[in-house]
């Protein structure tokens, strides 16, 4: 029987009440002859509120503890899914991260899946029962329970998709697809109908938020189709897939991030940083971490999110490499497609573009995909915007 | 080194603050030079706020989904004690239940534990940590995860005693000790220094709280004495031991409970009645149960709070056994003591106390550690304190 796996945010899980509306979703979906695999995220803001109280037991809480934590979210979920499927008449049945046979590294609050053995949810699939699975958890070989970091559900659901070999994964959030910029900063954005692996992982790595970038690396990999739904239903979606058709150097969308840090290092400084950032397990996302090293010496952007303790950092800065100067309040926003480099041009109106706004570039990196230019914080939402006018409305 | 086992219930970890209370007193034990194992309950109300999350997505959920969901509860508390140690300088690790090797039979929401292979606890106490262990929980042969039911915290720290080798364990809670009724209710109650495990046992299988049935008789078979102290610290405590020095006849409390349904049959109906609660799932415990079949039939007591379905076996009864009749709104009120029941003394003086009240007695069971009335729920209060009155205040 065909397999299909959906995917529901925190806002679709929200409280009881939507519950009730993804447990009808779901159970129409088993009624059309599918089986189904269902991944939930905490409900609501429950991980904010539950590392809001670990912040108040400690400022900087341990990595494997916050995992214990936050876990306890998906749990909660997943189970009140599964009664009202039961109350419903369907059979369900919930399974953690662990025993749904999401393996991962042992790189906690921030895990790499690294294989995914689902003999339990296979067993119960096989029993006619919907499988609900804990999103954004996994368990390490040192049977240590880990989480995958922001967004970690998407990851969760591709991977399962994958290896039940099902015939896609339907992720559902309260945006109906992926728009060529957040709507509610740019209002003339518009859905993608269609959108190439490279080009939605750049655009997550990026800053979108709509659908994590390691869970399309994963699709990428496993040739999984990514729908990309609203949980209030409609016909309106983005595929995420190998081949999007599109005119070369198309730009397709804009994404951006905020609370970036800026460090400027002296000459050779950089040898010198690197062992300091490890021992701070500071692990930038490759997205998020600009480097460029010449004659006047190197920068390197990391970004607060992914720095459990910026305070040690500094510390360790001041006491060991009194020479780097530390810039906080940097964003950076990005233009994507296929080709976007092929040419000068883009990157060239780009400049021009944010010069306009007389908004000073203090970086740029560019790879096959991306242009991404550092800026002052406060001018990212005038920069996504005057982009997304320059670049993506006038191709 | 020596090891403690030291269990905090849920009212001792409600908020962060009281979690840095009982991190404090965690790490002055470990300073004292012993080996420290804790066991935590869910902070606060969090257990009863999923029951009622469940009971708003499914009037009768899932054993299973239950036990799933209400073991996120220990998951927080410990997680959060776990950093609060940390953040004192004190090297901490949390564990869930199934990771400290409490596995238990697939009983679901009121498993027993069957054995404990505290693998793990051990290698991180030689490692220096103190190991904070998730109360109420374990995992089943079928690699399910249980709950002990209500109390359960206290078996897990006893049975983790036990397998450890521990010097003893300490209950800590809102009251310092066990007293010979509850406070709230008779006021004289005393605190009693010392305890049997059977009149403990038999206390609270009679409806006190204080301490769990199961925990006691785990601390029996094991010979590990229970030392039931206030969070709040202070001296106070009672030592629960093999042998507690008394009088023979010595009425040494006064337990109760309500919210107990009679189940009254015709002769020959138990032999059908019994595949019926089964069916249900409904398993009273021996303390909740009282049984009679005499030559007028049989009557059968059972509790509330172990019927997870109590329509549904009403139903089955109206279609199966038209004939038993069904009185809800029953209390029973218990004195306990080693040799109660030597002779008739003690069981015809509180009859004659509960008729002094005008309270009929619907039935009677006696064990030698025990003398167990039934009566109306509302009555409940005062034939307490009149029954301490005539029986424990008077030896």
């Amino acid at each position: 029987m065909a397999i299909v796996v959906q995917k529901y945010g925190g806002s679709s899980v929200a409280d009881v009440e939507r519950i009730g509306i993804v447990a009808d979703r779901v159970a129409a979906t088993k009624a059309s002859g599918r089986d189904v695999v269902v991944v939930v995220s905490a409900m609501g803001d429950t991980t904010d509120e539950l590392l809001a109280l670990a912040r108040r037991v400690s400022p900087n809480p341990s990595r494997r503890e916050l995992d214990m934590l936050l876990t306890a979210g998906e749990r909660i979920a997943m189970a009140l899914l599964s009664m009202a499927l039961q109350e419903r008449g369907v059979p369900a049945v919930s399974f953690t991260g662990s025993q749904s046979g999401i393996m991962t590294n042992d790189a906690h609050t921030n895990a790499r899946i690294v294989e995914v053995r689902p003999f339990r949810v296979q067993d119960e699939l096989a029993r006619g029962k919907v499988v609900i699975v804990a999103g954004y958890q996994g368990v390490s070989y040192k049977r240590e329970v880990t989480t995958l970091g922001r967004g970690g559900s998407d990851t969760t659901a591709v991977a399962l998709a994958a290896a039940l070999g099902a015939e896609g994964c339907e992720i559902y959030s309260d945006v109906a697809g992926v728009y060529s910029a957040d709507p509610r900063v740019v209002p003339e954005a518009q859905r993608l109908a269609e959108i190439s692996y490279e080009e939605m992982q750049e655009l997550a790595e990026a800053g979108a938020r709509v659908l994590n970038a390691q869970a399309v690396e994963f699709a990428k990999a496993r040739n999984i189709a990514i729908y990309a739904r609203a949980t209030a239903g409609g016909d309106e979606e983005t595929v995420v897939r190998r081949h999007a058709p599109r005119a070369p150097g198309c730009v397709v969308g804009i994404a951006s991030e905020t609370g970036l840090v800026l460090l400027c290092l002296a000459r050779g400084d950089l040898g010198e940083l690197v062992p300091l950032l490890e021992r701070l397990d500071a692990r930038p996302a490759c997205g998020k971490q600009l480097r460029f090293e010449g004659p006047l010496g190197a920068s390197l952007v990391l970004s607060l999110e992914d720095l459990h303790d910026f305070e040690a950092l500094r510390a360790d800065l001041r006491a060991h490499l009194p020479g780097v100067s530390v810039v906080e309040g940097i964003g950076a926003v990005s233009a994507i497609g296929a080709g976007i480099n092929a040419s000068f041009h883009n990157v060239r109106k780009a400049i021009r573009l944010l010069d306009e706004l007389e908004t000073p570039v203090l970086g740029v990196a560019t790879s096959s995909f991306r242009i991404s230019l550092l800026i002052e914080e406060a001018k990212v939402p005038d920069a996504v915007r005057r982009l997304h006018r320059g670049l993506v409305e006038t191709t």
